[in-house]
């Protein structure tokens, strides 16, 4: 059978190499073109070693016509704001697109400039775009996504809280107002280019808070979406932590209960049955908590639910790969859903652990 | 001058370890006898290898009368339940003592029995001492330590969480209802017994929430100093998390602001009057946030504050090294308060970094 | 097609937990049955995190008959001695092996006895099986593995000396006298039991070797194998490093030129001559060096050789994941050979990297 | 008493930030101003987070009248090349100075230029400050640092291989000739701008070396040191390895014995009669091995040699903290023999463990 010619248009990111590493493994496609920007012209194998005598590819300066003649279906992941622009182009050209940038996950335009416009770029760069684009988390928005030809792969620390609280927002376990969601992330999160942010000696052996009360651009992301599942609009306290670790994101959500005579139990119930079917998430059994470890280089989450009946607060957790379920296996999950394929096709390895 | 001899029961662990690396370097004490169980008969240099060359004592099986007959002054670095049995014979013998366990820090033996009773050992092995403990923890409780003859070094993370709220507590300007506490602990809070729970490779890649929803011993520590900051009982959800590094911790606080129409600057205001004279504490200026990074080794702590205005939540944050401002070092702190020497006598370092 | 049915017996430590990864990933094999001491009659999920809802089996006490009845070929990954008599079980009830441990790796009976007997236990227990085991490193005994019935999967530090040394060797390109091996590796060599040395707070920001100057027990599996390879005896320096990091091991083997008047260009061309056509080994062009980074969690290796002329010494090198192609993904390419299958079945991912 | 007024010239990198953090435990110093490029006009506490409230200096620009007007004696912490300008500066002005730049270590200019030249700056910069220039290894050169006006604090990597060869080869017990030197180091020796060679991602959990095969700048040095104390010309092999840590070099050194009859505890006694005297140098016990972790932080070296009598080899080990006996903590133990004060004074730390 043919294979899917498949190209990558941002190719020497992380999350460029996160696709490339598991698009190997997938039965049903082949990576035939590699874009990027000052990458181009050069092997693959030198941009990433772990490719040498894997991938004989040349990374080439991005051209809507020679990916439209390449491929019949394309990631991107670029920045934002630059992303939207190739996007833009890629669907004029025809081709279905996932793209792993923020620019198309927040619905409302307004919303999307207020967290991403800048002094020289104030405006979304291709607003008609956004009401084509389905937000890729499968076990919200499955349906939508088999039928679309814009996919949006949500942020990592969005998918992380979302698969931990929608189930008991939904339920109406949980009270809608005053969401606390306190994550810990990886360093990978910061992208490849050398900062001080991420340089070893400054991060090797700390741990922060960083873009703190409202300071971070993946809130509205999960504003957006935990609205959508609770029915009314959401204001919540997001922190991002940096961890000392590549890999991973481990999230908490606080939540109040909705009524006080609940227990522990009815809670665990719920996360039960809302990922009864799903292929990807675990609901740990009671009394087992998420660790990153488990999830690392996979496309699954752990989950789990406690409630603190002392002080009144249900804690929702979840685990994830910030670059696997957090972005590029959350995005060829996508594309097996666009596809009709099966769901988890390409994505069956579990946590390499330790 | 003579210098005070100094005695440590429960020299071998790593709490142990940190009050020596720290009392070598203290001008006005001399460390002249070590204790511990099955270390008895070791060189220190055998079991902690810093101290070869540097510390020429031998750990010796504890007995009250040894440690009478050299020492001035007791450390004890022992598990709980076991130190309270040896504080109390050392305050028999009419020793000044500073204890790092758990036993003395809550004043009431119904709370200590509720979260530290086991089935063999359900009491408090002596709870007539509990009243004389001061809980030692300076920026609070400087004048009861000054006189004391008992201190009870905070827990780690009580440390961290009590030093980023108190300020808001005291001034009212948050809720003491309804406070979560999500802290990030490095591994060596964990002590030195091997255990899977800090096998290098089972943590060294990954990060996780622990004894989640009430689980964690250290809750009703923090209950107790910011119930009495604020005037009310107080009942707040604490998790702790652990991070792969060996030393630090990172604690964020989440509040309610007591009045909608406050700005920033007034919780900002707040921590820099509380801690105007402190010589450990540093208030952030507003916008850099607290790093263990850079406490790390040192007894200082970083504290900050921010104000959620879109979601109305007050973050107190801070950063301490869970073994020095954490353990040993604030206990030697409290120590040279009990000895009317200058408070940071020997604990002047700051941070080993990178 | 039926899938071949396999039993793996030692399931609960990190090579049983590196086999059952890869095998969940082999296109023509079905894990059926998984044996362990301790860890019998607990679901594996409760064993290793990472397989909840992956792999739905419990592990249950060995017994040569519950193999042989439900499997076809077994993988013992058990500690040494201990390994010998269960694989002798094994082979006697007709079933293929392939055997982690180093029981036997090393042909003589002799050299077995004189670096792993102890006081309890001088003699190998299964010394008739010596003769009939194949080393199992491919990349030197590949037709000898491939009509095997016993293969001994090599050590990791073997597996990254051999195949930088063995070209070289090969070619009589160096000395086989005077070799020195300085290998670093990351801390899963060490094995899932908790102890001090593999303690995150006593790893966990430091570098030490180990088992310095004939202390090491791999070091006569890398003479025997390179000592064939030179066909000469060799007598070799062996020295292991630990190294805050879970997987992978990085080997320098120095060597003195057998003619001075060869250019690195010479080295180069025998290391590309000797792996041309191997699906695993990747030898790096002139100038790159090898990173265990670019090799973690995948069956690859990376090779390099550079010359120092100034002091007349040719440097090998090579990067591996200690617990895949150092461990548990050879012995699936052994058993892929075995099986007359696609040498890289199942094993064709790249690292996982970042 | 009058403190003497010090100048820190490059106080931005991490060398200048270890010999703030040493200085302000000094009890004889006092440090009063401050320079660096980039970070002039900028508090060093916003450089430096953890100077907060500890250190209230702004950094200037570098003037050298300023230096003069304000300090007795400079620490030059800065590129080489860029150094040897302040440095000749400041010596025309009078100051005596301790340069941690490579600039005055090598006694012979043409050996400068040949591995320090470039197209832009062939040639050595103050050639005739070289002769005046101690190198300040106290452990070889403490009488000429005592007189000295110029110290050139020695490599990091130079002062773990002297420090454990240098015994050997003084008294003849292993061949100056085929030296071999394998040693592995922190991330915190690539300084503190970002780059892709010590971003957190893609060191983290790797293992690499680097520079092999007479790549490394500090080979000529180690060569200069050891061949002096062997009396005859060296060349030798070093093999520099990354490690994912901040702090610490492990150092092998492999040679050749020079006769066949020796025991092990030739060469122990050796090390241990020429450290006998040493404040700063611990021989280990023999069985003991040097780790980092155990002299993190501190000024102090451990050191210990075993014999490979299998292979008729001596490998001789070494430990420090790249930072401070590898270079801050070194640079102060000279000035303290400059000054005559005791070597020790203010280096007392013993190492921050865990």
């Amino acid at each position: 059978m043919q294979k899917l010619p498949i190209a990558i248009v941002g190719a020497s990111g992380y999350t460029g190499a996160e696709l490339l590493r598991l698009l190997l493994l997938h039965p049903e496609v082949e990576i035939v073109s590699l874009f990027a920007g000052r990458a181009a012209g050069t092997n693959i194998a030198d941009v990433f070693p772990q490719f040498r005598d894997r991938l004989p590819l040349t990374v080439e300066t991005f051209d809507v016509n020679k990916v439209a003649a390449s491929a019949k279906l394309a990631f991107t992941a670029l920045p934002h704001g630059q992303s939207a622009r190739i996007v833009d182009e890629l669907c004029q050209a025809g081709l279905p697109v996932i793209d792993l940038s923020a620019d198309f996950r927040l619905h409302e335009q307004r919303v999307y400039e207020e967290w991403y416009g800048s002094a020289s770029e104030p405006s979304h760069p291709a607003p008609h775009r956004l009401a084509d684009a389905a937000y890729g988390l499968p076990e919200l928005h499955r349906e939508r996504i088999k039928s679309a030809t814009l996919v949006a792969a949500p942020g990592c620390y969005p998918t992380a809280a979302i698969l931990a609280a929608a189930p008991l927002l939904k339920a109406g376990l949980i009270d809608p107002t005053g969401l606390i969601i306190d994550s810990k992330s990886g360093v990978s999160g910061a992208g490849r280019n050398p900062s001080r942010a991420a340089h070893f000696p400054e991060v090797g052996e700390g741990v922060r808070p960083y873009k703190v009360a409202g300071g971070h651009r993946h809130t509205p992301e999960m504003e957006q979406e935990l609205g959508a599942v609770a029915g009314v609009e959401v204001r919540l306290t997001f922190t991002p932590n940096l961890v000392p670790m590549s890999r991973g994101i481990s999230c908490c959500v606080y939540g109040s209960p909705t009524a006080p005579n609940r227990q522990a139990a009815d809670y665990q119930a719920c996360l039960e049955e809302f990922y009864r079917d799903e292929p990807f998430v675990s609901v740990l059994p009671s009394g087992k908590l998420p660790d990153t470890a488990f999830v690392r280089s996979s496309n699954r989450a752990h989950v789990a639910v406690q409630y603190d009946a002392r002080a009144q607060r249900v804690i929702a957790m979840s685990a994830i790969d910030n670059l696997t379920k957090g972005s590029s296996g959350q995005a060829i999950q996508c594309m097996n859903l666009m596809k009709g394929w099966p769901e988890t096709l390409g994505l069956e390895a579990v946590a390499s652990f330790p």
